[in-house]
């Protein structure tokens, strides 16, 4: 949807949409092809089976169902990775599947069921403190937490709901600041002003969101400038 | 759509339908876990986008498209494969692209480009003469041909088209006796009641119609019976 | 899925698929040919977006997209039907939106607002007790109750779980007995044996179920030889 | 996809996509609204099944599955004019289906025959010298014809295929200025510099195209300018 050559200049992995949610073959692999120039890694997006919501809306499907949607997803992007000479190394669940394995156990282990189904060594990305990431620990697997450089924090840790006012940070100076502090103090400072404490490995930045290149560049500039060094975890 | 356990005691091979004129990855997951129990070779029936038309209608996508939309859907196949102790070990074009690529190069040259990609050892499973055959041994690809046992052929070796009578075949013996012929002396008697050569190393049933698992039967139990012996060509 | 054309001498009203949990437009156009031929009531059996789950999953989508999705299914079968010479005469939700509109307040509203957008006057078939049916009512809008022919009832009135054994009942001749009580005394036999009071103007077989053609049949032979008068209610 | 309240300021009708080629029932109840509010006259923008696609592909459907889908197609868009205060008032084929029934019969016959079996009074807008005009005039039915603002033409009064050089045009003066003429005077000039008559009592601009408001804006200027009047057809 958005600029992806330009933003692939600031980021070091690409969570890459499978089908279910968007994006549909051509496109994706265009965005394999974009990533695999651009030395970016290559993650499976993957969600519900809602192309007309985007993703966004919780589907109460079976687990046996879910897992085997993940595992689809998986596969298809893994080919076209793969004709685009890299593959898939991580996998990010998308929207309403990203919230829901927060706390919903029974899509949780769907998800992580099909990674290790796929490959046990491919890492999950999660929101720190999802029941998918319990899952997957407890199974061995590799979790990778991420913060949203975009988004403001309740003093909980969790994400501001984006139907409450200020939940997207749009200062792209103010969240510069806010990354390199996250990078260097694993800190951030929440809504109400309280200092939380954040683990995070990753910081992601969405792609199709306007001002998203300018704010993907400035997150970048600023870690650099601090001495962070950014890559691909996976 | 039909029986498979049933069926799948009478062949070597089964195409298994990607998505893209039918089958669900929970129903792919079913067939490949059936497949991989009853030690059948599993191979990816590629098609067409078209859901609603079950990928019988011809649909005039460049051939970019085509050959990503072959991509994915082999390599879904393969995720749910792999999951089931097995791995996508063909190709078979369905429908209305199986029949397209008979003729119309473009499209054959992309279903060939996308398997190519994807893995230039993998067979693609086609009717004879086609001229995604002519593509695929020019690249050095294998092409196993095949025959259809319930099908009339018409005196030029091609198929009575589904719209004249007689098309279909419904006597189970009298289509084993022509699938052992076909096996033993490379001939078919043609709708006109003339015989002609044809070229197949593989036999196919259908699965989904009426009289399916009985006819599958009767042709493996004629080519044992005649000391032909079935096994898969992947 | 069923058949249809056999199933509709026993019935005086079909539920008719619209596209969002099955039903195709040449399938649609079919069946309101065939009920109009039978003389036969055509409903809108609206459902939530979902082909691959055929609608029995729930989707947590906002109100203005159900509405909105109703709407689009409503009228998408009125063209067909009146094409065929008939009409669409009710709408009864299907599958999990049926299920999801008997407690949920904000989806229940939804599809009352979309029925009543489109026509105030149209009837929704519901399950007795359903919070729709409150809403329907406070609106001034007709609501027909119905009972399920083939489905056990718990003490409280509500369906058996299908997760539950003996949830679905397969005796005709039991299931006839039922359906006369319940027309004649408005009263049915919960599965632990209690007597319950059922409010049903109307009763559901359902089409796509083996035994479906001789349930329907059975149950009208059983209501007609008790001299109760089977006609559409809307 | 493209600003709408902004290029319903400069049009009197809107081709209104019903979710076979593009937009959801939300999207579709978003532009009635708009078009409601504006004052715009609203059309059904009937395509192939091709979601994927956007209707830009050719689709072998058998002329009752076509038939059934403008029906679809229709009635769902209806509904939610109706909802929205307006009305389906003609029908104008999208894409690939607007191009194919130039000159293939049968989806010309099919899309005809669909129309006049959901309402015989409905317009159908079309190329001038398409045989689906032909077909439908012989019905009896209303045919407008209409230019397209910026595209070239052939000498033959044809469209220049996008896939050559100059097809599309960007000069907003320049084009406004073809447009008075050809409402003027009834001419243009081809892309060869040669005059050519186009029969045309409506003109297209599209909404989706970067420049799109503005184009829209010069060509209602420049006719209102040159003393035409701008209605809807319908």
């Amino acid at each position: 949807m958005g600029d992806d050559a330009a933003i692939f200049r600031s980021v070091s992995s690409a969570n890459v949409a499978c089908g279910f949610h968007g994006g549909d073959p051509s496109v994706i692999a265009q965005t394999c092809r974009d990533a695999a120039a651009a030395g970016i890694t290559v993650g499976a997006h993957v969600a519900y089976r809602d192309l007309a919501g985007f993703g966004r809306r919780f589907l109460d499907c079976s687990p046996t169902e879910l897992a085997d949607d993940v595992l689809y997803q998986i596969g298809a992007l893994e080919a076209m990775a793969h004709a685009a000479g890299t593959a898939v190394r991580y996998v990010k669940p998308h929207g309403a599947l990203y919230n829901t394995i927060v706390h919903h156990s029974v899509h949780a282990r769907a998800v992580v069921d099909a990674v290790k189904a796929y490959d046990p060594e491919l890492p999950l990305l999660l929101l720190p403190g999802a029941v998918a990431a319990e899952i997957a620990s407890a199974e061995g697997m590799r979790v990778v937490t991420e913060a949203f450089a975009d988004r403001a924090y309740t003093p909980e840790g969790t994400l501001v709901s984006r139907r409450e006012p200020g939940a997207v940070l749009h200062d792209e100076k103010l969240v510069a600041e806010r990354m390199v502090r996250l990078a260097t103090e694993g800190t951030l400072t929440a809504v109400d002003g309280t200092e939380i404490r954040v683990e995070a490995a990753s910081i992601c930045v969405h792609s199709d969101t306007p001002g998203a290149v300018a704010m993907a560049a400035a997150v970048r500039a600023g870690l650099e400038g601090a001495g962070v060094r950014i890559g691909s975890f996976a």
